[in-house]
């Protein structure tokens, strides 16, 4: 199956907003064994978008949009869709439903324009949107497929994982199964320089890594006649990577280090408390995100002073005198300072320079130090970025972290 | 000036590459009044390629495109660029000379496939690349003009920058202005109503809204012969808007709402410290990620558990008891209690119910409360989020807290 992906909004045009979404579609549709052909982006403008829906038609079996599905006048992607597929749009009462409680929930007024979000195409597969007031659908006409999704990210990912996928494979006749492996501390070229082997000339399974932020993801997939054959050549294949990789692999289910690290602490009733000075919190509210997380997470405290520091960890003037605070031994002093005043099993302190000002030739921005305890098990880490971005600094610290916690986790024994 | 962008790269189809080079050319040449009316993206597809090009040209009288101008075999960007535009590549001397140099320079051998970065089109004019091997040019045709960048941000940016964009400058007559107005506290849809008698029939300056995680943006351009014009334009209208919505509006220069509150507290030489219970660190996070934010952000508690509450910011039991933990009681002794142990001008607390469990018909998932201090003045604002998602609740709270922050600083007087 051929595929088109139309994004539609002036927004990205304008250079305002990264077409995320034809990132996220691409690899997913390129794990349901559907090549991407295209990517089209085109603003508000219905006589472009036509012009380009009849184009990607005529090279693609099936062309998604994503976009241009708001309440406002300049939102017209279902209007031009029913145009150039014929069709037309009428009042689908399951949607309206939804939309009237939508706003009935929220107390908040619904607005005329609202009522144009519960128009579908009248022949189409209607998507529910459990994230947002648009939508989604697919029609088909002439032996082609047209899917319109809304565009926000955090609408269209669902919307395409629990309803427009299955909806795609049911029409395919063979299964796919592939799983989304996670590391940490390898960069992406690296993970692919090291299961070259494994990589060239395979066919099926197929291994493709993605980088994100300080992480390198893995996904391998299989396409069989059946879901357990497929099931069986991902987890084969999976063995192998093992042994190529597996210091560096944390997940094999796409879990994510705080969540990884959340349900490991709930399972097996650790408490956690977190001291940041340069991560400011991050740790903290990456493990509060977890639901459920409050029968174990106790306590955060985020010293950003010196002051901070030594009221709230004990922390000594003259360890911050001698060594400064970001040292070893102001790490250690943080963690060992927040066991004793929360008796948390779990406990981290993160100590560092963030950037991007701030460093010194000793102590460059980059440099961080993260101490770790697990009862009485303690260790501090020094981590040496090479990076100025405060940002990118602040994450990779963060998994680096939650690595080690992990490691602990695993080490402890029952 | 009509123009599309045309990237040019199979990793883009994978999704395993966003194009960010589209999302810099679009923000660059619309500021330079050039309006971008289409990306297109293809792979390395010598076929697919010379479709696109053509279809762009009959549109736009600029295709810029990124990418496939490497040394490999699959890169065919200029060769396809040549047969559409009738034109044929030919050894560009200075180009070969560039070479030669750069691989000298670097002690490594020049391969025989690199010397292809040394074609040009004949009529075309060469921009250098200071940062890679593969030159770009501009080559123009019956009033058409396409122009050949190389692919990685690195080597495209400072080309645009340096080269594309002189060249550009001396054949525009029209100047961009554009301004983007932050709102909070109002949905996009009834931010388009309230403007609708300023957005309807309006040709220039164009007002368009955006919706971001629980804030509403809108964008004000104007085009006109100088940029003072165009300037003066986008000002006035900004004042029209201001009648309409002034309320909700926090930033007329695309502000975020911590780069807000993070300066005014660094100008103002105001210390803030934080107590959150359901947002678990992420006002501290947010806040700390703000660069120089070290000078007045003092700390930040993150107190889970009622034992915590207790402990750090000396919250009474008996408040617990009686009222609950999600409570405007609790909420103000949280934030008095943060006062008086750390003395920081600027408090905040949070205190509620993110989700999705934990939720009473009395206290549902969605109950906030934020307790604001600046020196003396306190309030504690309810929040009802009407919404079960644990993370929209956690990010929305975060930027209301932001925004009463926001208010408090600005009436506090001088």
């Amino acid at each position: 199956m051929k595929c088109a992906i139309v994004a539609v909004g002036t927004e990205l045009l304008f250079g305002h907003t990264v077409n995320t979404d034809a990132v996220f579609l691409s690899q997913q549709l390129n794990l349901m064994g559907i090549d991407v052909l295209y990517h089209y982006t085109v603003g508000d403008n219905p006589g472009r978008l036509s012009e380009i829906l009849k184009l990607a038609l005529s090279d693609c079996d099936l062309v998604i949009t994503t976009g241009g599905t708001g309440p406002t006048q300049d939102d017209l992607t279902k209007e031009v869709i029913c145009e150039v597929m014929g069709d037309a749009l009428v009042e689908d009462s399951h949607s309206m439903e939804r939309l009237i409680r939508h706003f009935e929930r929220r107390q908040r007024p619904m607005t005329e324009n609202n009522l144009k979000q519960a128009m579908m195409p009248s022949k189409a597969v209607v998507f529910d949107n459990d994230n947002g007031t648009a939508p989604g659908f697919a029609l088909e006409s002439n032996g082609k497929i047209v899917i319109c999704l809304p565009g926000p990210p955090n609408e269209l990912n669902p919307m395409f994982e629990d309803s427009v996928k299955p909806w795609l494979m049911n029409r395919s006749s063979e299964a796919l199964y592939y799983r989304t492996i996670r590391t940490f501390g390898i960069g992406e070229s690296m993970l692919e320089t090291k299961l070259l082997p494994l990589i060239d000339g395979q066919t099926d399974p197929t291994l493709a890594t993605y980088a994100k932020m300080g992480e390198a993801t893995l996904r391998i997939a299989s396409k069989r006649s059946t879901e357990e054959e497929a099931r069986k050549a991902v987890e084969d294949m999976i063995k192998r990577v093992y042994e190529y990789v597996g210091d560096y692999i944390y997940s094999t289910d796409d879990e994510s280090l705080p969540e990884l690290v959340g349900r490991k602490l709930i399972e097996k009733n650790l408490t956690m408390s977190t001291a940041e000075s340069c991560t400011g919190g991050m740790i903290a509210a990456r493990m509060t995100d977890i639901s459920g997380i409050s029968a174990v997470f106790e306590r955060g405290i985020v010293t950003y002073s010196n002051g901070a520091k030594m009221d709230e960890l004990g922390v000594s003037g003259e360890t911050l005198e001698r060594y400064g605070a970001v040292s070893p031994q102001t790490a250690e002093e943080m963690v060992r300072g927040l066991q004793k005043k929360t008796g948390s099993r779990v406990c981290v302190s993160v100590t560092g320079i963030a950037g991007p000002g701030g460093g010194t030739p000793e102590k460059p921005v980059g440099l961080i130090y993260v101490g770790v305890m697990l009862d009485e098990r303690m260790e501090v880490f020094e981590l040496r970025t090479n990076n100025t971005k405060r940002q990118w600094n602040r994450n990779y610290t963060v998994l680096f972290a939650l690595d080690k916690i992990n490691r602990f986790i695993d080490e402890m024994g029952e």
